[in-house]
């Protein structure tokens, strides 16, 4: 997940060999430019999306113009430091990735369950998170065109999934700088980028 | 429970000498064109199902179509989301099966007490529900016709049942693809699958 | 308690030497039609029948016809379960026998304390009700006469009773499928009825 | 505590030698016909006597007539069992024997803090009542007159009092069948029913 | 404090060096004819006395007469009563009586934080109320006279008192029965009474 | 802390280096005629204080005239009360001393997290308070002048301050009889009562 | 953070190397003439600040002006009190140095969870402000001019830092006091001020 001429997300999501593999639980698309990858508990961040899809929609409403990216990561921090301060909730248990391009350009946010967030070029989070960011640290930089990028998202997942060769627990999408549109990548990009991802880093 | 040009929803109701079998406890239509098969705690699936059904023409009122087999799914999952994070209420104790057919086709959707919902070709919940998904992801493929999933689908219930010679224990219920109706199976067309059963598996 | 061309509702009351026998705690009228046995803790029980009424003539005013069995018993499993969700209830403490005749002919449901409603031929709730399950497996059958379930009752209530002589303890009702009535039996009907089992069935 | 021609309450109230004798704490007047002896913790059964009067004269309001004996210890019942059910409050800790004479005759119920109410003949509650139903069942028959059921309820006390000479301690009243009103005895009746007590069953 | 042609209250309370006695924090006037004299935590005592208040004044608007003294202490025992019962409260910790003249003459009323309410002729609250009850009970007789009685609640002060020699730590106030209004005494008639009670006593 | 003709508050603030020393956190003016010293939690009694100025601002809005000084404190005392009695609430952690001059002169009242107020002609709170009481139990009388009570209070916060030469660590107040206002004393007036302390007691 | 004829603020913000560095988690504006510095639980800092921003523009509304610097501070001291003493919320676990220029100059406030909010020349919060107040109290005097409290603050946050070579981590802002407005240091002017600190105190 990062910032070039527009944003990749890139998630892996375990599917049983029976389970339906279009809907994907883990990348939500939350308005025409802004999507959120998730990591944690899966309902919680359905909950939190649907919040996001409201707020963005009341913002077309009321100010006639898109939610800002920022508004949207800020709107879901408040949001989820409510839940740690008051009874009767329990906190959410979900960190969310929030990428979105807007008319200050692309951006990316993490917001995490103590409702904390923060602007990212790239960010990773789930298991293996640590692991990735180090990665992400020294082969990311943000001159990369898309592409270049998509290879490296692969490579990310990769390093700490235990399925290293298919691509089917592989979900990617991207938020192009221009178009301002949020499109999933389909199975046959993401071979594409998964075999080039090959080529470049070797597929250990 | 598995799609072909229809869906079909097996379950196992052991029946005590004196009850009456003809109120089904895990077997529920909640439309026309949507059945819900119950693992659990049973009352608490009752309770799920009637806002399904609520949900389900509600929908029909205010939008004049059939309610989606994924949004009343999603429902149902927001909804056991909501008694997981605030007090007051205790988590429902039940996972459900959502089967049906609507104008994209015919879906099934699984929904955990965790609010997770995600979407099979054929999946199985209850005890020794891990036993019958190995079996079906190796038996199981989505071209089958529907008299084949029902033999199957009567054997997956043999396979963890104590009881494995009668069909007073089965009740199965088909939604037909064309038809987007639920029917529940007769004592005779059970049996019928019963026996080819035996007949393709052997009867241990 | 069981169905012929009638229902039998038997209950042991023990009573004190001094406390008035009219009142009896165990067998409720809910409507014409319908009656409720109750084993537990009776001012549950009393609170739930009370419910019941109320659903009972609030069904007559509205739809102008006599609430259905099932409806009846429905409503009181729904109404159970809800109270073992909730925060600041506690789970009613009793199991009910809901028995009545409506225009589906006579049915007998149960209904226990986690808010599960099944239907029976013949069913026992109370302690001993192991023990007496086991002999109505062995002795029922639905084509009896009424007033040979009526003898199978009483030898039912014998069995776990402490006291296998006097009938003072012993409270039964009868709904007859064309009267579509609760008739309490009188203290000569009853004593008839155990004579009889006696003679058949010995009494020990 | 009894029925003949008419109801006699009964209780002890021991009382330190500069107490004012006139308030009594354990006998209530509920209404004309009504009244209510109380064992247990006196200022819940205060509430509970006042919300007996609220019942009484609110069925004077709406029905033009004197509320049965049944239906205020029914009333009263249901309340208990309700404190027993929400959180929030705590059960009563008193019991009641709620005795009066309607259009039905006399009756005599007793209401414990589970909310049972059940009908006797003659019972005794609080400390010692074993042992008073004891001598009650040996030696109560509903067909005495008022007078010697009044000196067998003198008699009854004695026996588990600790006083067994004066009759300060002793407060009594009788609701006449006829006249359907309550009355306290005066202390010279009292002490007239205690001789008369001590002449039949001896003073120890 | 006590009954004869009026109604003595008499508290101690100890006072520090510096501190103003003007305002008593242990005897309190509820209503011309009302006094209350309390025993336990102060705080308690004085929000019960503000709700006496509001019920004596209420009590003149809606019935154009003064309130009962039973009445007042009535209302007392149940609010208390209500503390022990509710969640969300802890019960008043604090003992009081109340005494005063109304049209039934003079009476004196003693409500504990378990709401019970009980008339006495004479009454000892606080630490050291046993020993004082004791003394009362042997010399008191309510046909004295006011200043007799004065002697004698002096001398049940002195009694459990650690300062048995000065006057500055009695509080009396007296309600005279003709004229049906409280009125506090001067230290000097404190003084006067406190000199009779020692040649009547001896100071010890 | 006393009374002569005015009154006078002192307290000891310890201030860091470059804390800056205009704010009093422990001396407030509730209205012209009437402030508090407090000790003990400070944000709880700065918001009694706010509650005491509301109430006070209601009082001259109300009756056209200022509120006298036990009206403030009983206000005060009766709001601690009710955070000891009610749940949701902690009870405040802060005891108050509210002084001031009204219609019947200046008097003192202390006001403690129990929610009782007493009065006083001189009182200390806080650490070291016995200590205080003591000396002012010896060396005050109320018809000392203003400036005697003022080296007075200067050496009451010496004996028990750590810091007894500078005098940056003294908040004092004066509210004079006739002029009816609260002052606070610049630093050379505290400087000029410390030096006539040491003259008069010493220094240690 | 302290006043001559400005304010400065300033914290250390550790970046991963891939955060977008450009939104402050630490340094907050709540209005032209306002500005907040944080440490501890950064999402609580915004909940706060967010209230700040709100009470500010409200006091333009209502009074036509801009808020007072104190009264800022006392809302929020206020704030967090409140979130001490009621249940169903935690307290806020943030300290927060409120900084601004207002009509009675500039000033600088502390206000802590407990809602204690004390003014100060200079003050430090967070990990190490033990440390750094010792060093502001040794070399802060309010007399610098701004350029030289700026050396001292970069000075102060080298002191604690791990990291004591680049200015990354170091975000300032400035409140001037004739501009009253707020107003960050960019990266030059920060690199600026750290290599005059370097050269006035050593690096180490």
């Amino acid at each position: 997940m990062r910032v070039t001429n527009g944003i990749i997300l890139a998630v892996e999501e375990r599917v049983r060999k029976l389970q339906t593999p279009s809907l994907s639980q883990k990348i939500f698309q939350v308005d025409d430019h802004v999507g959120i990858a998730a990591a944690g508990y899966v309902p919680d961040a359905r909950i939190l999306v649907d919040k996001a899809r409201v707020f963005s929609q009341y913002n077309r409403l009321l100010y006639d113009e898109v939610a800002d990216v920022e508004s949207v990561s800020k709107h879901l921090g408040d949001l989820t430091q409510e839940y740690t301060q008051y009874a009767g909730v329990r906190p959410f248990g979900v960190s969310l990735i929030i990428a979105g391009v807007d008319k200050r350009g692309s951006s990316v946010f993490l917001v995490d369950p103590s409702g904390s967030y923060l602007q990212y070029e790239a960010v990773a989070i789930g298991s293996g998170s640590d692991q990735v960011t180090q990665f992400l640290e020294n082969n990311f930089n943000s001159s990369m065109t898309i592409d270049e990028a998509s290879i490296l998202a692969v490579k990310s997942i990769y390093l700490v999934s235990e399925d290293k060769i298919g691509v089917s627990h592989l979900r990617m999408a991207i938020i192009d700088t221009d178009a301002k549109k949020l499109r999933r990548y389909t199975e046959e990009e993401v071979t594409k980028f998964a075999s080039l991802s090959k080529e470049k880093f070797g597929s250990s």
